[in-house]
């Protein structure tokens, strides 16, 4: 079996760190970290990303949009554990000579998305350094069971919170010229209030920061599951990003192999709950969409003209760090790895 | 009355941003950030710092030291607030080509500091970045009243947790080369048990991240009182570092100018409390220094043979920076605001 390289790198760094008797998942198994707190019923539900490669490869270039997305990738981690928001630590690292009109649009961004999330910031750290970095730390409550990335079964059927693709839409025109010719808008919104109704629904959860393949991939390795894709691409792809794909004459899976994604949902439902899932879904106007069903045999599964494609999921999601950054090599070995339509 | 340049930057960031109802401390006003837990009489303990400045200046330069101070920065914060340790969060940038044996050497560190203050890591983040970033987040809990920066009364006894003076040498012996002629050990270890102790007895505490007379402006401002030295500087400064001035033919209060300091706390007692403390002292061995006593009269006083010195600790505090990292200079210009001995 492939190996997630991402996964090498975290278990080398963890290996020999103490851990606590008090937390609920092990590495890998939900978006936050749980904790229950002693002498309660209450969960602590924590995450924390920095913004590091998505600053230094120009990804996120508008103040505005880094300052919203450093609170999104967090709260977005909170949504996929189903947790209460709490509040937010930011830690800055700042050039001492940066623009006054670019901190300030930066700090209008974590103001909007904290306003938007109902996630206050609680505190923080600056520091002065010569690149800008960026991080934060999200906290949260969940009253009960949290979602985790385990507990989907073989029948449980498969959905996203919203469209998928507009992350990896907004990296190729942002990061692969050629190909990207057109402007794609960018402004996930975490999912927390569906976060929170899907804890009393949803099998297992996880987030799409890493695009739709990767995350497929992990929460198939988690469940010891496979997933038969359904519906087809086109109707769960976000319309712009399938717009962009088609400029840029690249296959719609393109748009879901990351490594940016769009901070949306992807969630197993156990057939007899998803009644309770419309109910809470029609609640709130929300729309989740049906992918596929999870299987019991081992893999994607996308059905096509000449019978079903099986991509190796983790192979296409190790590509981009083995590419080491070039994007020309990256897009041409991905061709080959993806299902055409 | 003179400012604190840190402050102001903290304060333009923080303009503008939401803060939670939930929230116990407001700006600068505990070491830690309070949120009380809905439905609960648990109060938790935050807190994210960064190294920055510390690895750009090469202050900090063996990597099993930094792993050790990224914990002991954070769980400093939460010793000054008396919560129990419940855990870190870990975000690390490292260079795509970081040796292999200095990012062993710095979870080595990590994981040491981690078993010592009982602060299990409950997760994190990894990312590649040119320059090495790191960034932990601690939380702990609180059950009760915090500890806070803001309770001192004229009247209430000054003491610090053990000798001072430590960061301020190990910073000389590594920043400036003319007069730091010896190596200063530095392993400072956060006072996390004895701040549970001091929940109950003292009325204020902070921690002396910054160095002991930025420490003593910031209580001072909080609480509106000055503060009065009784007890000679070379009695509660620590030997090493009082030997390392000494071969610098600097005076000892130079060692408490900042802005590294050694992760100590200080906090002042009332008159009454003093048994309580006492005996807390003595059950765990611990030996508080008693500094001074806290006054009616605003500032800091020196008393020397010639009188009371009064050095004005803002601008003392505000200095390192305004020399924008003119090491020689900023030794030239403390020279004449410090008190002699």
């Amino acid at each position: 079996m492939t190996s997630v390289l991402e996964h090498q790198l975290i278990g080398r760094l963890a290996a020999g760190l103490p851990r606590s008797p008090a937390q609920l998942n092990r590495l890998h198994e939900s978006d936050a970290e749980l904790v229950r707190l002693p002498g309660s019923d209450l969960v602590l539900a924590l995450t924390t990303d920095a913004l590091a490669e998505e600053l230094a490869t120009g990804l996120y270039a508008d103040p505005w949009l880094i300052g919203w997305m450093l609170v999104t990738v967090n709260a977005s981690d909170l949504a996929a554990v189903g947790a209460d928001p709490l509040g937010l630590l930011i830690c800055e690292t700042l050039p001492p000579g940066a623009d006054g009109d670019w901190i300030a649009a930066l700090q209008r961004g974590i103001a909007d998305a904290s306003v938007a999330y109902g996630l206050p910031v609680l505190g923080g750290d600056t520091n002065a350094g010569a690149a800008p970095h960026l991080a934060a730390t999200a906290v949260g409550l969940v009253p009960g069971r949290p979602l985790t990335r385990c507990g989907a079964r073989p029948g449980d059927l498969l959905f996203a919170s919203g469209p998928l693709g507009g992350g990896g839409a907004f990296a190729l025109a942002q990061l692969v010229a050629p190909y990207g010719p057109h402007a794609v808008p960018f402004r996930p919104v975490a999912r927390l209030r569906e976060g929170v109704l899907l804890r009393e629904v949803a099998s297992a959860c996880m987030d799409t920061s890493d695009g739709a393949i990767a995350t497929m991939d992990e929460l198939m390795t988690r469940n010891g599951v496979g997933l038969r894709i359904e519906v087809p691409v086109e109707r769960w792809t976000d319309p712009a990003a399938l717009a962009a794909a088609r400029a840029a004459a690249l296959p719609p899976w393109f748009l879901h192999a990351g490594p940016h994604g769009e901070f949306e949902l992807l969630f197993t439902v156990p057939p007899d709950r998803i009644p309770a899932l419309e109910a809470a879904a029609e609640a709130i106007g929300w729309h989740p969409l049906r992918l596929g069903t999870a299987t019991t045999e081992p893999g994607l599964a996308v059905p096509g003209a000449a019978g079903d494609r099986r991509p190796d999921t983790t192979a296409i999601r190790n590509l981009f760090a083995e590419c080491g950054g070039d994007v020309g090599r990256y897009v041409a070995a991905l061709g080959n790895m993806l299902p055409e339509t």
